[in-house]
């Protein structure tokens, strides 16, 4: 963070103190300088666009996606990631789910006057570095200040485009009775992350969020499996239950799955036990379900174990002709029971 | 608004009351029946993949632009506008002034627990009418709730693409003395319309917001005058002095206005005299200025007399060699002397 000093070029004016202030929202000098260095200038030259009304992106071959997320986890750091990281693996994932290849991010921020400047130096720095990981230009932004009480700290909203990756569009209804359903890793790990950062619960080791680009696995998977991939989804709030059920209540069929195959962390399974959680329920940011051909499983569970993120990946079992409910559950020795979908506010603010 | 039953095809449960909670933003069947049946279904059948991950929004022949913009204002309701119609218009217009014809909108809302839902449904309303009218369609979005008090209300981002018209990119750098600087009608009323509306301050006639999309004539605009048209900027945060004060430091030049010249509404110049506010530095939202070649002056202005956002145009200005001051104003029988920039947080959150 540069010290405060009071000439032309400084980006803190000694009023500021260091914080956001409402003259930093105003259009002024103050939110110019704040933009080009503080926000532009942890972009290198990617973002000279920054201060223009609108990016010129060129000309784009293929079919375009577009997906868009606001993001207000709280805290704003956690185990694993944080706000930052955490919006561009969600619009980079939502991309990636729909068998797109994510190219550029538009960023818009409302950020609480008395947000500290330093507490957004890192968390613009973790954006940058998110988005070149995931190879992906942010071309265009905004920054809007509202007054202390107003909003809580930093909102971050991320928008999308890529190109995708062919003709085969992910689509709940392709799913059909046999089909395999595969989890791409141990599930819950962000929701317990954010939970056990924000209630401040100490347990040994930490609860680390799984937050992560999955466009490289998705990119793979849908290579490989072609259309006998039927659908793929980041299982993110309302965890892998959410998933189901869309998909059930979409496709018209009946999912059951075996409670003993879900892959989960023992920290995970022994934070959930404590605290009466089901990880069913808990959100993931870089864990997805997919519904594949029951021939190919195979073939899916090779793609997963092959890259880092899904590196433990589970088929966790299958699609059925709709009965009478929707998602059921084999819990150990009991007969089948239905799964709730999830209803309460159990975890607000994971995303 | 549907009256609330206690049956599943119910969006409302009874024990919310009629207004948003927590639970309309986990992820379960309340938020999918929010988003289905009060977001999605505004739209009519335009929006179909408003559920998906990502929208496939097929090919796009030429370059592409993008923008992305948050909205904060407070109240969500004001004379001339909303909200809803302001997110809108704010980002079309953003494309507009980039020489690029709007096609495609996303919209991202952060919801405070506690907003009757009634609100929501005008806001929602309010935008579907604005896309309609602004032809763009609403291809993707996201609702995220937070806690009472995390958020104040309703917090709207909408990010676009649209497609370049031509190869002329809007750049201010292109910008040469004696170039005539023009504003596209009467300066300052939406400012003036949200501060009435805020502080609840009468006047008579009230001052009514200039929100209005700008893509149509701005594209006429820049199909008469092609390279003429040095560049244009909507007269957003900051106002026309904003604006003036961006080209100066972009282009390197000075710019000189005269603020006799100035097309200010009655109303708007008795409110800015009662309240002591310089109506340059007070925000717009369906008013720009342009800077155009000299001789072609009488041509841009006939364009902008021509369309109904646009009807009382002004020539104000003109850019000259830079020698002390970026921004000069005469104001009456006085030498011209420095125009400020905005610098002080004169109105927050009026978009």
């Amino acid at each position: 963070m540069s010290t405060a000093k009071f000439d032309l070029s400084c980006p803190v004016s000694p009023r500021s103190a260091g914080t956001i202030t409402l003259a930093h929202g105003e259009g002024g000098p103050a939110m110019r300088r704040l933009i080009r260095d503080r926000i532009a200038a942890k972009f290198n030259g990617d973002t000279v666009q920054l201060h223009r009304d609108a990016a010129s992106l060129g000309k784009i071959d293929g079919e375009i996606a577009m997906a868009t997320d606001s993001f207000v986890v709280s805290p704003i750091f956690f185990p694993g990631g944080d706000i930052g990281s955490l919006a561009v693996h969600g619009t980079i994932n939502d991309l990636a789910m729909a068998g797109a290849r994510p190219l550029y991010l538009t960023l818009s921020l409302i950020l609480e006057e008395g947000l500290p400047l330093d507490i957004l130096d890192r968390v613009i720095t973790s954006i940058a570095l998110a988005a070149k990981d995931c190879d992906v230009q942010v071309v265009a932004g905004d920054t809007k200040v509202v007054s202390k009480g107003a909003a809580d700290g930093i909102f971050i909203t991320t928008t999308g485009i890529g190109e995708f990756l062919g003709d085969h569009r992910m689509d709940s209804a392709a799913i059909m009775p046999d089909d395999a359903i595969i989890v791409s890793g141990p599930i819950a790990r962000h929701g317990l992350a954010v939970l056990a950062a924000r209630e401040s619960i100490e347990f040994d080791p930490t609860p680390s969020s799984d937050s992560a680009p999955l466009h490289t696995v998705a990119a793979a998977l849908l290579e490989t499996l072609g259309r006998d991939l039927r659908t793929m989804r980041d299982a993110t709030r309302g965890g892998v239950a959410a998933v189901l059920h869309e998909w059930a209540e979409e496709s018209g069929q009946a999912i059951w799955i075996e409670e003993a195959r879900l892959p989960l962390l023992a920290q995970s399974r022994g934070v959930c036990e404590l605290l009466g959680l089901d990880p069913l329920f808990v959100a993931n940011e870089g864990t997805f379900v997919a519904a594949v051909a029951p021939h190919r499983l195979d073939d899916a569970i090779n793609v997963l174990k092959q890259h880092a993120t899904t590196g433990s990946p589970a088929h966790i079992g299958q699609v059925r002709e709709r009965q009478l409910s929707s998602v059921l559950i084999s819990r150990g020795l009991r007969a089948d029971q239905p799964l709730d979908e999830p209803i309460a506010a159990m975890l607000p603010r994971i995303c």
